[in-house]
């Protein structure tokens, strides 16, 4: 057991926004507000940054009523940020912790804002000042590590797997090939979700393609072309993160094999810029109408909608995402951990339920969680072990129903 | 009055679906199969090309559970299809008519389905094979002519203006300058209903550019850089059909300027792609990092979601869908009308409500509806007067609330 501190809290968010992220910054509001160790609850404004300048604010002053209509907004109600702090930056942000007292640290966000809840208890520790550093998942990429599953996938999955339902059946009214780009780097879980509305055999997305596979443009235009001969019309999912054999991404090798502008579009890492534009799908839809000739062939890209759609998130997600806050404050004032982060764990049954528990920062920090071998397939890309997996995530999906179409 | 004909219907969908579409086929089919003058009711698999071929189905033969599940299923369940017929088409259609007796025929589309009825009925007539001709009101664009509002734009403005609200928070959540394009190559409707889930002035998008007005990029330009100079983030809503003084796409004038491979991207009318890519959002992103440097800039387009996602379709844009298809066919059937198209009458008062009335086809055929000046603002986009008119045909837009940010 170790202490039980007394003093002021601080929440942050980080990273890509989800859905339900704000499900988390309330359950983490309501659980601080009532616990005798927490004498006063503050929110930075964009993260770690907010907390180097001492952009704070007063969340233990915020309405019930305002909680909890907050909590069903998407994205980042305190603003979010895009930053791994060096030392000198946690340092900074320390001065603003001792200035308030603010003896625990709760981070909401993914592998790198666990990263940074690390490297704060490390240095807290080792300046001897005493404070409680937890982090609280959330990701649509569903990619952290020993965590069942990420809070803001559900929710985004859902998105995913309805928007593929409606472009099959628009791709069956006005038939040809129809390829939708979905968001997720290094990991296939989010594009993987396409599968979720099929039904059967011929329903779509047809085709899946994801970054734990190496992408190979030849196999990909003859196998959209068999499909196509087949059913006439042909729905396509691909990841943003599709490479080749050496890991470099797609686009960059189109880009650099046509002599395209778009090898020019970086992002301030560096990285070929892959969400915030059409070029992945564009560059695919070339490919098709190049081996296909004069069929009609689209792309859309969805975007930043999947992770900020107001209107369809996951019921089971919001509740996750609210359990997650709570677990946090809940762990931080027991006198059982000083530092750690929120994770979920799959009861057995044929109920699904999750709890939370517990696990070291290191543990969940820096690295991501590829989708494992036994929720890959084939071309149509994913297992029923995967689908098991994941749809009571999403709450379920819509059904979709045919018309009979009797013969006269 | 006319005569009351006695034989079958035949149903036909046409053009880009709705996610109600199939509402209005089944307001038509559950009153067709009610209707003593009608004697079968068949439906066209891909419209014209399915009345062409003899492709029939039996409508009359579905259950009354499928088909409550089908009016909920986005896209055309019989299969759509982009087709202007020439006489020498609509005579094969009509063989297949007179081989089965048919003797009713309901279209559900835009303008170009209107005009199609129109053609039929006026060759029909000419040839002496009594048919009546009905048209069945659809399209996200809103575009038709004489009637309020056009079915299957309702949901779609719900969406967009959802998509919108998330799109703006997941903004401010990461601030930089985001571009969203929205369907509507020749009107503005779905992309004015961008401003549908603004709150304050501060909410975006802060900038909206319909077809109605003429694009000047460099306006463009310094109209993002002012709002973000100002909000230090900008959420812009863009037509797919933005175009020059002379009706010249942006996308073609872009691409000759900068001599881009995109120039070759027509479809198979010869006219500039605009949905299925992303080079518009691209090319407009292009524009302003040219002009502002090393800020964040994205875009996305909305693609096929607008008029397909399954999951957030607008309550009465369902309910009247449904009542255009039953509406057409106590027209057809009353003996008052030998033709006409359905078309949607706000009745006055403080609620909304919508009655239906039948207006001659070439009211409807050929020709489309812009926004007019009074619901046209300046670079906000859209006046009062708009949201008024578009509010009720959502069903009503999220809430979306702030943290009260109490200083400490």
């Amino acid at each position: 057991m170790s202490e039980i501190l007394k003093g002021a809290a601080v929440i942050g968010q980080s990273g890509g926004p989800t859905v339900v992220i704000n499900q988390s910054l309330v359950g983490l509001i309501e659980a601080a507000v009532k616990a005798e160790a927490i004498t006063k609850v503050y929110g930075a404004r964009h993260g770690i940054a907010g907390m180097m300048k001492g952009d704070l604010v007063d969340l233990g002053a915020e309405s019930q009523a305002t909680l909890e209509a907050v909590a069903n907004v998407p994205a980042a109600a305190l603003g979010s940020v895009r930053m791994k702090p060096v030392a000198a930056d946690i340092a900074t942000a320390i001065e603003t912790f001792k200035q308030h007292d603010i003896r625990y640290f709760f981070y909401i966000g993914g592998n790198d804002t666990a990263e940074t809840a690390n490297i704060m208890e490390q240095q807290t520790r080792a300046m001897g000042y005493q404070m409680r550093c937890f982090h609280i998942p959330k990701t649509i990429d569903n990619d952290l590590r020993v965590t069942d599953h990420c809070p803001g996938y559900g929710s985004a999955a859902r998105f995913v797997a309805h928007a593929f339902q409606g472009d099959d059946r628009d791709n069956r009214s006005l038939p040809g090939v129809k390829i939708n780009v979905v968001m997720g780097r290094h990991a296939g879980w989010l594009t993987a979700a396409a599968a979720l509305g099929r039904r059967d055999p011929n329903d779509g997305p047809h085709l899946i393609y994801l970054p734990e596979r190496v992408f190979d443009p030849q196999s990909f235009v003859q196998q959209v072309e068999e499909i196509y001969q087949r059913l006439g019309r042909c729905v396509v999912a691909v990841s943003e993160g599709i490479h080749n054999a050496a890991g470099t991404p797609f686009l960059q090798v189109y880009a650099e094999m046509s002599g395209s502008a778009m090898a020019g579009m970086k992002d301030s890492h560096g990285n070929v810029q892959l969400s915030g534009t059409g070029a992945l799908g564009d560059s695919l839809a070339n490919l098709v109408k190049e081996h296909m000739g004069s069929i009609r062939v689209r792309a859309d890209t969805f975007g930043y909608l999947q992770r900020s759609f107001p209107a369809d998130a996951s019921p089971i997600d919001r509740i996750e995402a609210r359990e997650v806050g709570q677990a946090a404050v809940a762990a931080a004032t027991s006198g059982e951990f000083t530092s750690g982060s929120v994770a979920l764990k799959r009861e057995p049954g044929s109920t699904y339920r999750c709890t939370t528990f517990i696990t070291p920062l290191d543990t969940v920090a820096k690295y991501t969680k590829d989708m494992p071998e036994e929720f890959l397939g084939e071309v149509e890309g994913v297992t029923q072990a995967f689908l098991d997996y994941a749809m009571p995530l999403t709450g379920g999906i819509e059904a979709m129903t045919d018309l009979g179409m009797f013969p006269i």
